[in-house]
């Protein structure tokens, strides 16, 4: 992995307090994933969606902090399967980028790669 | 506040791991706060989006879980101003039901009521 | 009111194609609205999406097109109810606005206002 | 090409307000095309949002109607490039099906195959 953004390795809550790890990084796409524990659950047992999109927004910062720094502006999540356990995966693939604006599309999968969930966001770049 | 859905008071996530509170709860209406602290930022210090919309979340469910059952299946998050400190507080309100189909707005917003984010959510009933 | 900017009053498809009329224009709010015809139903007999879309658009363009040009970069609607005929309004009010980005909210009703659609956009400022 | 749905081949506004031409469509997949003409237009000289809305949720119309009938209750749209000419293609696949909900991406380009729009949108079974 190219070296990751120095902001991305200081984010407390995406890595200390949730406790996502980020396993790809290159401009444009990026991967992270998140080992499920008892802390990510809603009181149905099941994972919080602010988890999942805690996940996914990471990648999406990996994927789109290389060059200027770039600042989520707008999300869209759709949810689609619930999970209790296992590990969740989150890849962001680059759509579009112009100078200033650029969308990604996020998906989350577990480990049989099943799409758990699917997002589309717009970063900006200043 | 009326009783809070049970399921609610069980989120692990929302309120031991974020540390979100909820503080208000009526069908179709729910208020949720959380106390900004150093585990909530990101790599840039300001608040992860994340933990936004994780806030965001929490008050949905709030406001949707009485009667049956409502799961989100859909979330479009604005990201409007950053902060770092201080209290959020997400207020969500009913906009539509039908039997099986809800949709919510959610306003985060600071201590001095600036709307720093906004959601529009939908949920679904089995 | 104010006077509408001249590239509203040129927009072909808003305002022959599809027959939307401006009825409110200022800065940060707008209405607009469409008497339904045969030639805005799809084929189950119900308004299509794209007219409703389109209806709400225009209200936005006229909302957020004072001062400089903005361009819609992002919109999110959400469906409520179906309609076959009468008119419907569209109302943008402005949510939240930088100097580049600006968000608003657009609710779509009936003559008897009822809330059909609701759509949140983001629109940009070269 | 399989049987359309005869509900897509009487959709008025698509087909004959808009002009939109369905060129391929089978469970979970389906192309769409238009061909840009001046009533396309908006007052800056490019093609309205609302009638590239309206090729998508076509597109999406003829994916997700094969089996009982599909309802649009949510869509999310971006837009990357502005064109005022050519003709635009939509492309929808699935992404998701459970008995009653469904997800689609939709890809809007142009001739050369470049991504002017996406869209994510739910389809709601009753």
């Amino acid at each position: 992995m190219k070296a990751m953004p120095e902001s991305l390795t200081k984010d407390q809550f995406a890595i200390k307090t949730v406790g996502i790890e980020l396993i790809e990084a290159e401009p444009g796409k990026a991967r992270a994933k998140l080992r499920l524990e008892e802390k990510h659950l809603n009181g149905l047992g099941i994972v919080q969606g602010g988890a999942i999109f805690t996940l996914a927004d990471f990648a999406l910062a990996a994927a789109s902090n290389f060059g200027s720094p770039a600042v989520s502006i707008q999300a869209n999540i759709s949810y689609f399967k619930a999970v209790s356990s296992g590990t969740l995966y989150a890849t962001a693939i680059e759509e579009s980028r112009t100078t200033r604006l650029g969308t990604y599309l996020i998906r989350i999968t577990n480990e049989s790669d099943e799409l758990l969930a699917l997002m589309q966001a717009t970063v900006y770049r200043k």
